[in-house]
Formats: C-alpha cells, structure tokens, sequence
C-alpha cells in the first residue's frame, strides 16, 4: 500500500452534480473534490457558490469519522486541504437509500400527508441511480429482477442505513434539530464488503431547527429561501461543538 | 344465512369505474353489478360499450370459480346473470398488488427496458388505492407507516397473488396467451381471513397473443388499437374451450 501521505491525484474518472473523483497512484484510494456548485430537481437548477464545497467537504468528514468511531465502517481516509478527501475505491451499489423519520419532500407530495408527521419507526426507500430515468422509485422485487442488487445485499444495506440514522439522530438531536430523513450510498470495498460511502452533509439530509422549525439543508436552495453557505455554515458550526463529534 | 336463491338487492354501496356494489338482504353478501362501461388513465379515458359488462362478468366468474377449486378462497358465490354476480361481503384492504411475469406498461416506462422482457421470477408490487393521489407506488416500509397492512398481511397478500399467477399462467397457456401482467385486490372476510376479490378480467391483466404478439386486454382501448369487445368476446371463447374451467 501507498504510503498515505505521498497520494497523488491522477485522473479524472468521474465528475458527478457536487464532487468530482480522481484516480490516485495507489489503485484503492480515490481523491474527492468538493466542488463550490449545488444542484436541484435532477441538475436542472445549477448554481455556482463560494464556500460550499469547504463546508460540505468539512461536515462530511466529521460525520464520516463519528460513523468509523461509532461502529459503522465507511470509505473516508483523510481529510487533504479545504475541499479535498482521501477515500477507499468501492464499485457504488446504484441505490439511493433513503431513511425517512418525518414525513417530507417526495414521501409528503406522494401520500397527501401532514408535513412533517414522525413516523413510529423509520421508514426506507431504495431509489435506482440513474439519470436519465430520474431515479426511479423501486421495490426489493424490481431490484433483484434488474440485478442490481441481491436480497442478502439490500438488507445489509438497510442495516447500516439504519444504524446510520440512530447516530446521526443523537449528533443532530444534540444539535437542537430534528433529521428528517435523509440518503446514503453503499459501496463494494476491495474485500468484497458492503460499506458506506458517498457523503452526509446539508445536500443529502433535510435537517429541521427544533426551536424555530427552519430548513437548515438544501431546501433552502430547492425552494430558494434565501442563501445557502451561511445555512451550511451553521450547520458545520453547531456540529464543531457536539462533544466527541469536533 | 339467507337462502342464496333469496339474495335481493338493496342499496348501492359503492359506484366503481366498471362496477357497482349493492348491498342485499343478506349481510354477508353483496350483488355486484358489471357496467357497460371502459375507462384508464385513473379514469380520464371513459367510454360506454354495449357488451362489456356482460363479457366481463362472465370472464371473472369463469377463473374465480376455477381459482377455488385450486385452493385460492375468493369472494365469488354465483353469478345471476349476463352482467350481475353474489359475492361475500368483504373489507377491501386499500393495496393493488401487481404481478409482473414480462415487462410492459408503468415498469417498461420507469426503468426504460425492453417491451415484454421476460422475468427470471415474477415481480409483485404494491399501488396504495387512491383516486386523489392517483394510485402511487408504495414499499412495505410506508404500507406499515401508514397503517395499510400489516407485514403478515403483506405476505399473505404476496402469497395469494403469486399462487393465482400459477393457475392463471397455466389457464392462460392453454389458451396460447402470454400472461404479461394483472392486478388484484384483497379483501379481510366476516372471518378476518385474506381472500381474494374484486374481478380478474381482460380489464385487470395484460395478455398478448403468442401468435399474433397482439394484446388482448384493455391496452388495446388505452392505445386506442380499434375495438374492445370483439377482444373480450375472443378472450371469454378461448377461455370456455379450457377443459376444467369451462
């Protein structure tokens, strides 16, 4: 193995709405770059913004380091500078999983419910990743018969997505919100093991102040609430100061 | 109970898109009128058409009555008439279960593959029942969230729908039809068992002609392929040349 410290970014092997990855000189270690750009509805809505990148990078790394601390094995290697990440190469399993512990966004449009009705336990969903089908809602039965992912593997999944939840419910319980719900992605590590991967941060959780009931994620871009670095910011600051997370 | 040659109707319980449910004398049993009367697209489309009803109603008395004498307890009791049925009073529980052995109509569009792909194994899928909300797609997580079904339910329901799948691919392969697709719905009896009701028909499955590859179900009507009866007509005479179930 590489020597962690002399990593060196090669190509680009994929640019996606909020991060590009690049290849490193050591085949199991991909480089992420935060980019300053926030995307909506798809990437219909694109905007350029300074700082977020920073923020997300930052929020994501604490996150991901709390999760390793707490059990729940993930790709994140290091944190390189502002905007850049070290982490293990998986092959991504294309599925969104998403947890939804009140009720919003396309769960409160589909059903006609109370926004933000708590669900008595959490609620999964798996969506298929796919841009040009918008990814699509899908059931357990569609994912095996389009092998995407076997039986055994989507529990897996729901398991460390679940377990994912509980402790994001106490770092962010801690930071007088309330998670919403919110999506991760698993990978295939070299090992042939599921882990989490992606990222967790405002773009991928809906995030709710207890006190004043605001969005404090990317809502506030979705719905154009007003500016999205400081909401983000706030978030990075509240979470620097939860005991054992900073 | 009533002497079931006594049955008479009373009040209209419920106006449906091809049927009307009246109440009768007897609690336990409902008189189910089929109307002359087509619609899709959640009602948008809808035509009247002499005939219908009618070809319908003794299509779906036909596979009730074959259904339970292969061991799948359903709600059918006699049929009275060209367009009216007994059946036993049940609680529909609010879920179209969709069975899926080759893909066609909302899958083929969602995930963009080939028209009439065959499955390894058939795919079951939830919709929740709702004119308002247009039917949608609904996973087990949000079916116990919302308190739908319970998980057992759910798997009896699967379990019912599947062992149907079985006897209707086989009634159907004797009439040289591929069984594409078809929805069912569930309903709890007096008793508080699972039995299957509503109606199974060229109205509720998907079947295409291993000759001709040409449908023979209500997407001819839905893509407007010229006229419908004359194809239920077809369908209900291939169906009573099936030894046992004529």
């Amino acid at each position: 193995m590489t020597d962690i410290n002399h990593i060196e970014k090669k190509d680009l092997l994929y640019k996606g709405k909020a991060k590009e990855m690049f290849t490193t000189n050591d085949p199991d270690i991909m480089w992420v770059h935060y980019m300053d750009q926030v995307t909506a509805f798809n990437g219909k809505k694109k905007v350029q913004m300074a700082g977020k990148g920073q923020t997300n990078c930052e929020i994501s790394a604490l996150i991901f380091t709390d999760l390793a601390k707490h059990g729940i094995e993930n790709h994140f290697i290091k944190q390189l500078d502002a905007n850049n990440q070290l982490v293990k190469r998986v092959t991504i399993i294309p599925l969104e999983t998403v947890v939804r512990n009140f009720a919003s966004g396309s769960f409160e449009k589909r059903f006609a419910v109370k926004h933000l009705m708590k669900f008595e336990k959490p609620i999964t969903e798996f969506y298929y990743k796919s841009d040009e089908l918008d990814d699509p809602f899908i059931n357990d039965f569609e994912v095996e018969a389009l092998k995407i992912a076997t039986e055994d593997q989507m529990n897996q999944i729901r398991a460390i997505a679940l377990k994912v939840n509980d402790r994001l419910k106490e770092i962010f319980g801690k930071m007088n919100i309330d998670l919403v719900d919110f999506k991760v992605e698993i990978g295939i590590d070299k090992d042939g093991q599921l882990i989490l991967a992606d990222e967790i941060s405002p773009d991928s959780c809906r995030l709710v102040d207890r006190d004043t009931q605001k969005s404090l994620d990317k809502d506030v871009f979705r719905k154009g609430l007003g500016a999205l670095v400081p909401v983000y910011k706030e978030i990075l600051g509240r979470l620097e100061k939860v005991e054992g997370v900073n």
